[in-house]
């Protein structure tokens, strides 16, 4: 007989297999549980040239690593690059932003892809490609799962990307139909700039697109979709010191005041208050509120890097993609204390611009610290110093030479540091002739082919030319005021970042991020 | 006593150690065994403009997908992308290609951090940025490992990419002397273009660009670095048939005829006949004489999707972007063969041309199956029609309207599908002006400011002019005749390729190969 007791190999066979079975059970519950905390950060028209522009002007300029100016000196750009926070992301991918009906792709088409997984049409609003069929989101999916949710952007949070994690819609304009699907969504944390589909005009309630197509300028407080979410529980927040006071617990719904009276969205950073909130405050904010044992999905957007972009201001674009990176440093910061249950996806919706990091003009040279001389974004630029001017001059006094110059020279190209002795003819040239089309020299046939080339189709001529200028100093160009198709970077860590490498359609990102949440996205 | 005696335990209780050992043993040697076939396929030039303009510019052309030309029809250039091979690898990185003394850097720089693993300055083949220490470069290790080596590049041979690979030399001008360390490195295998480093011009052999500074256009046969090459063992072989003829063993050095005497480069792929070898050739040629129990390392450059995007030709670009992948595709084939000890990386020196895929005046729509008419490279169109036409008319001549009209509408706008009568007053502006300045309009002071914009420092301005409009009426745009600073891809699959997943200096490509090779690259 063996010296044990066919009792004690029972035990030890029952304890063996218990082990086995207990490994592999912890392992499927691995397996099961997924990610926990997810952010999916979109940076609106921000793919590798935004990226990297911002990288190596870091390097190259005079702020923020280099006040002694050294680098600046360096006319050659080998500085080398001071890398984001999401590009120290240790996966990376590339995804494709076409959408089904067009090679170029829209911010709705693109955000439905990011949220649902599915490619769609332009404008629809995570809805399909014939704007008859809702598509549910990865956000929706989460909230039913029992986690929290959030929704931020630095634009009006009714915008197209944000909107397509919890709206439907088959037109991105319906703005106040969006409002009201924000409420309708019972997501727990809304952050944004202004609302589009409620806001305030030369002192009137003013209710913005809508699919039923009234415009209703003399809308009533029934129809009001910030007061139809107090209704319905969510704490309305209309600044910063609120918002930071707000003790978690109730649903939450924060809007910016809106800025310089138009663009209902967070300022420019180049032009941010101390007063405003910042994206990395309203994702910190987010952060503390959505925590919870059960977990949460957040998308934060920078939808303004997308505007600058449009607008061809490259420090517009930097500035915010370093504001945007902040606010990824929040969810890098919980990350660290939460390593084995936060995924962190980073990627943008398309391109915007064409933006390249060379120009004709300067070959192989790069001076990108040229940027520093720039004090405001074009939008500020034209909301005060382009709007004073033009109300001094008009229309009929914009040939006095005299005038033009001494203005022009002394205080609007100040605010872009040029200096109008300093440039070239050429460029002294096209400032003049855009000065005269701003000033009302397009004649009554509107912008011609070439003027569409060189302002876009509503740009300020000759605050475009100065941005223009400004780049083309620096070793920049735009080539497009549109969006472009050029693939989109991923940046990943955390839970089952792995995913996320290799090149796919960016409705795989929605597809892969549901995956590492077990989410049964079935669209 | 257990049924089992002792003896019984014993050797259980030692087979199961040595499985345990045996196990640890195998791993260890996967471990050191690292991957033994590598490929390192470099696109000169080549970043995701260039790759996705391809992807899209095959979904949207009427060949060769698309028989019927229904994609074609699609103006909003919805038909997708038709993805190359090299985006299919699993791994994608991407790598940042900013030289020592330079953010825009060379294709010298570029290829000695992606040989040697370490940044240099501009012009530097394999040695360190003050041209004074030669770094050691991956394929030297490999080669000194027992391992065979071959180097292979559409351009002339001693060009500075796949120069990098085998010469150690302070400037990449020193042709003479990078083509005689081409004999002294060794290596199994090179095939590549013409050589500028021995050249035949106007019937006489020149051996160009020698570090001792002369210049010596009557050179003698006993500095012939070809002779050099076959006194050393090399068999030279100077037509594809010798090539495919070639029984493996002794070492190889293929390069072609001079492809319309001057470029030292095989042809465009849009150019190239049936006889001229190709790129996919060269390299299948390359694994056939390659492989060997031992293994080998082979770098494939595609040379001329620089050229083509330096000159700001969309077609041309496009179809040596093709012809790099089909060679691509033939590693691919090695590989599904040999997956376990095979390692492809695909990727790019630095972008060229700040190409982007958007034109502000084609906005969002794109329609690059327009490509499809140009029938010519830049290249050929010079070299051919624009050569006649010059001899034709001369310089006295070139203000004749009725004969440039005539020429140009039928014969040469032929040539790249455009139709004088269709293009807008602006595009035939633009074609007017061109035409004037290369038919000699730039005066005693050269090329101006505006000038070198519109057509780059050395371009024909009529032939740039027509691809310009080529690529804006497709939705293509071209902002430098340079190379740009936006990140490279890395694409890999195979033996430890999860190694190129992240964003890394372009340093990291030749650190991580040593690394799956186990190379002790230590510069």
């Amino acid at each position: 007989m063996c010296k044990l007791s066919l009792l004690k190999k029972v035990v030890i066979c029952l304890a063996l297999v218990g082990m086995i079975a207990g490994t592999a059970q912890a392992r499927r519950f691995q397996r099961y549980r997924g990610a926990k905390y997810v952010f999916l950060f979109i940076g609106d028209g921000m793919a590798s040239p935004q990226i990297h522009a911002t990288e190596a002007y870091l390097a190259q300029s005079a702020q923020p690593d280099d006040p002694d100016g050294d680098l600046g000196e360096n006319s050659l750009g080998s500085a080398g690059v001071s890398l984001l926070n999401m590009s120290s992301l240790p996966v990376v991918g590339l995804q494709m932003s076409y959408a089904d009906n067009r090679f170029i792709t829209g911010s709705a088409a693109s955000a439905t892809a990011l949220a649902c997984g599915e490619k769609t049409s332009i404008g629809a609003i995570a809805m399909d490609s014939t704007k008859s069929v809702d598509y549910t989101t990865i956000s929706e999916l989460a909230k039913a799962k029992g986690m929290k949710v959030g929704v931020v952007s630095s634009v009006s949070i009714d915008h197209a990307t944000p909107a397509c994690f919890y709206a439907h819609e088959a037109e991105r304009g319906y703005y106040w139909d969006i409002a009201n699907d924000l409420t309708d969504s019972g997501f727990d944390y809304f952050a944004g700039g202004g609302m589009k589909g409620e806001r305030i005009k030369n002192g009137k309630r003013y209710y913005a697109g809508n699919k039923a197509g009234v415009a209703d300028p003399n809308a009533t407080p029934e129809n009001d979709p910030v007061q139809y979410a107090r209704d319905n529980g969510y704490v309305v927040i209309t600044n910063k010191t609120d918002l930071m006071n707000q003790v978690p617990g109730r649903k939450v719904f924060a809007y910016s005041k809106d800025y310089l009276d138009g663009s209902w969205a967070l300022p420019y950073e180049m032009d941010r208050d101390e007063a405003d909130v910042s994206l990395a405050e309203y994702t910190a904010e987010g952060i503390r509120l959505l925590d919870n044992p059960k977990g949460f999905f957040m998308m934060v957007e920078a939808g303004k890097i997308d505007w600058a972009c449009h607008a061809n201001d490259a420090k517009a674009a930097i500035e915010d993609t370093i504001a945007f990176d902040e606010a990824i440093a929040e969810a890098i910061e919980f990350y660290n204390q939460h390593p084995k249950d936060t995924l962190i996806v980073v990627t943008g919706d398309h391109e915007c611009g064409g933006l390249t990091l060379g120009f004709a003009g300067t070959g192989y040279h790069t001076a990108y610290e040229i940027l520093d001389n720039q004090t405001m974004s074009y939008e500020k630029f034209d909301w005060t110093l382009m709007s004073e001017h033009k109300a001094a001059f008009g229309v009929t006094d914009w040939d006095n030479a005299t005038d033009m110059n001494d203005d022009i020279k002394d205080k609007m190209l100040a605010a872009f540091g040029l200096i109008y002795d300093d440039l070239s003819v050429f460029q002294q040239q096209k400032l003049e002739e855009a000065y005269d089309k701003t000033m009302g020299g397009f004649g009554s046939e509107g912008r011609q082919e070439e003027d569409k080339i060189l302002y876009g189709s509503y740009y300020e001529p000759f605050t475009v030319t100065c941005t223009h200028i400004m780049n083309n100093l620096s070793g920049f160009v735009f080539t497009s005021y549109s969006h472009t198709g050029v693939p989109v970077p991923v940046f990943a860590q955390g839970r089952e970042a792995y995913r996320f490498d290799g090149k796919y359609e960016n409705t795989e990102v929605a597809k892969r991020i549901a995956q590492a949440m077990r989410l049964n996205l079935n669209n």
